[in-house]
């Protein structure tokens, strides 16, 4: 049975909008909305039991789980959601012992999540240029007590002359312009690797989805991910009137060879760094592709009408 | 570079509709509906690498990950996918060490992917009463490469005198009345531990949220996931016109202490084994309750119109 | 080319949020948060054209269709979103010369849809039984301008001793306990017309639906309807973050003759005032038949375990 | 009391996927996968009766409403969804007595049901170029009892140098390319007049939303709407588990002035038919603006990173 003592860290929850997350220290109380939360009134509780604050509401002490470091993290700056990190787990087949590469740190908060899945034979390597960004990201990862698991590197993928890492199993791409990277990220992954992108417009998906398959990757596949909240109550179950909104689309799709590069390794052999050179030329011919031609057709199944 | 081998796993991949997982066996061949795929065509060749069959279409040869297996467990039988599997891991913050109960193991498969999320450190217990489910599941953990982190148990939770497990980190229920389990889950859990129910209807979310309100949960949440496919491609972006329905809902809780324990605890302290039984009667009260009063009433935001 | 003078009805139209339906009375004006606005500042324009606020704020003048009245109608009250109101219509096909039964009247806003679809040969019938409630929706119907074609009945049909109306087209129940009239509805309806039932909650639609085929109706059809805004622009295309939650459940249905009235009747023809007396006897022997027979088990293609 | 007769309109309805449209004509019978209808065994009979097939099948005879034409004529061809026609009758206000401008008659079905709702003493005037797509559209419109209160035009509008009409309430337009048409939609509708367009795609209503900037339309929306079912069975109510997929999505605007075309026919006063030639120049310049410089931006919420 585990009690909570000085240092151990506690989630006080009162109900999904109004918890914190924080380390005990003796001394410390905070004021809330509901009241005041002395830290000393925890100390030597189960995990799971409650407090009352001096305004007579119960706050729960709850052991936090890394759902509950992510969601913390993230409070304030950019989200991504359960609902969407778990789906890039449970798709990619993220598990122990996987070697994962990240462009796009961020806050760290999927950085800590993967880290914690792949851990403790995995590892995260992940990439951001922004160093505010990095030391935040740093300081949440060790929060979450996963920087064991974790490199961070400062540096821009999208010039660098050589990729640092080989054979990963999975990339995980949080960029505006995720297509810019693919060529590097296709020579990072192992044969047949997986990998994901998170793409907040309809515009994304599509550059993004040209680029993989010039890219020579296979098994493409863009979601989206809605989650429904629903209020079971005696008599009365239904749906919650309060909305969850968009919050990004996911693109996934795992590298393949079509025998393209074979070929075009062949004729490059005698031109030194050849894969760096021609990759960033294909994409760039996929983006300048002009989009009138099919912009007036309509779908199949729809209405094929002219006035 | 990870090249195929005789007994190597492989998905052959033409698209997420046909696709099969197997070993590789150099004297096989298998018939399908785009042509014949011979085993050793696939040795010596990369992951990602693709063959031509007989009828000239391509198959990739992809390296299986845990999704794949899991997908090939429930083809025909009882289907959890990949959507509900990443949530529960990722809003119980399910990582590596950790122990999990399963009640109900059914095929196997989200027993084994849990396994893989849990391990080397973690665990999974998990219990049936159907042996012939027992053997297919056994069989899958097995190919999934898990079973030395899974430990099957035959016993019928329900009526069992004793609980054969304490302190667990995290349970998931997949019976059709999961809020009859519910004081047993209570007693395995760790305190603030976290449990998950797979509820394919509306009523199993209404009779298992008053259960786990009557035996001290909070942070009770039930939910639905529903995934949609969008297709990308240029100049006529959409969501896919296949539509996915519905799969099941979920109900997270995590165990707590209201206090009402501990006072029956102390009265029940002269009785032995108190706990087992009173919690049981707990939940009979509950599903005995008559639901007619409420039944008339309209939820605030809406009509309160009569006639 | 219709200009606006004075009393014209005018939608002060600044976004899908601040709007104002007002008639113009030529010495008013109006203070908002984007400004003042004078009402003689619109006189003389021509609908669509637009006023600038003293705030350098522009606002549209716009001829107020149904969907404006029936918006401004509900703001602050309970809401039947047009959402709803559009499947009501095209689900059950409502058009010019209907009689339409509706049972509820609450604000009177779907009441003066529905009679500016049915006008000017068609009707609807309207019952409540809160006078307070009654004289809103009488001035909500009369804004709308379809007083003519709206008839309200201030009766308690659930224990009317006389059915007032027969032959109805369509009837519509926005009640918190709709199966109670299930037996009255079904006299005034014509053979094979339709009815929607407004159900906030599951339960209500399974009360519902079980009167129903108790009450000899066919085509039972439960739905629920999501709408998403999507951002349309250059480049970056999204759905909307906003999210818009639960409103309503909808449940349809038409009557039949399964053929058991008609031996009731037979037998009954002894017995004066046969129909109204039986009916309500089936409904009330519906709602205590126990739940509990069905409640443990799963549907189909769900996982069936046990432990 | 309405009796079926010889000639009378059926609707021989199974369930919502076995169902047949037709006109009793006494010397008929038709076989089905559920047995031999015989049309004489309905004549006499009341509306919402039932017959039995010569395999004990019952099936009802429903008196057909616009909602069952519509799914009739619609059968095989392209589909706009009640939940997508209800909507726009909801949300632009259509009623009794509007002027509607169709562009895209298609199969009629639309045309049908709007007419039935604008009539008696409103009309539509539909607009298409395929002689065998309105021969179909004719006979359709005809059996759902409408010809009366629709005009058909072979008329190209991309083309035509005269708008045939104005003032128009409303316009529907569903074509490929439906901003090509805005400048002539702009011409016949009345001012603050309503318009909706059937777009499939993304792509369609991003373009779309930029030529509706261009040619001053305001209160500008994209929606999509998602219709679930629900299987509502005492104590197992749950979601339907088959999907339904994408149909469309719709925009809808208003058309207003922003004081531009009042300059531009000032300055175009010298020359004649000065708006025809205009508008179009703006749509066109829409179209080639080139989308590369936004495309890489995320939105605000999400994640500003970069490696």
């Amino acid at each position: 049975m585990a009690k909570i003592k000085n240092n151990s860290p506690v989630l006080f929850f009162y109900n999904n909008s109004k918890k914190w997350l924080t380390k005990i220290s003796k001394k410390e109380s905070f004021h809330t909305h509901i009241g005041i939360i002395k830290h000393s009134d925890a100390i030597g509780k189960e995990y799971g039991s409650r407090l009352m604050t001096n305004k007579d509401k119960y706050v729960y002490l709850l052991q936090p789980t890394m759902y509950d470091y992510v969601m913390k993290i993230q409070h304030g700056t950019q989200i991504v959601y359960p609902k969407d990190i778990g789906y890039i787990i449970a798709r990619a087949g993220i598990g122990d012992g996987q070697k994962i590469l990240e462009i796009g740190t961020g806050s760290g908060s999927l950085t800590s999540f993967v880290a914690s899945v792949v851990k403790p034979r995995g590892h995260v390597y992940t990439f951001d240029v922004d160093e505010n960004f990095m030391k935040i990201a740093e300081k949440n990862i060790k929060k979450a007590g996963v920087s064991k698991y974790v490199t961070q590197h400062n540096l821009d993928l999208k010039t660098a002359k050589k990729m640092p890492l080989d054979e990963m199993d999975m990339a995980i791409i949080d960029l505006g312009d995720p297509w810019v990277v693919i060529p590097q990220v296709r020579q990072m992954l192992k044969g047949s690797g997986t990998m994901f992108a998170i793409c907040p417009t309809m515009n994304q998906l599509e550059k993004l989805t040209m680029a993989l398959v010039e890219n020579e990757f296979t098994d493409i596949e863009s979601t989206e991910h809605i989650i429904r909240n629903i209020e079971a109550r005696e008599g009365k179950t239904r749906h919650s009137f309060q909305g969850i909104g968009h919050t990004t689309y996911l693109c996934f799709a795992r590298k393949a060879f079509f025998g393209r590069e074979a070929r075009r390794s062949a004729e490059a052999a005698k031109v030194s760094d050849s894969s760096k050179k021609t990759a960033p030329k294909i994409v760039k011919k996929t983006i300048t592709k002009p989009a009138k031609k099919t912009s007036g057709k309509t779908p199949k199944r729809t209405s094929k009408k002219s006035a």
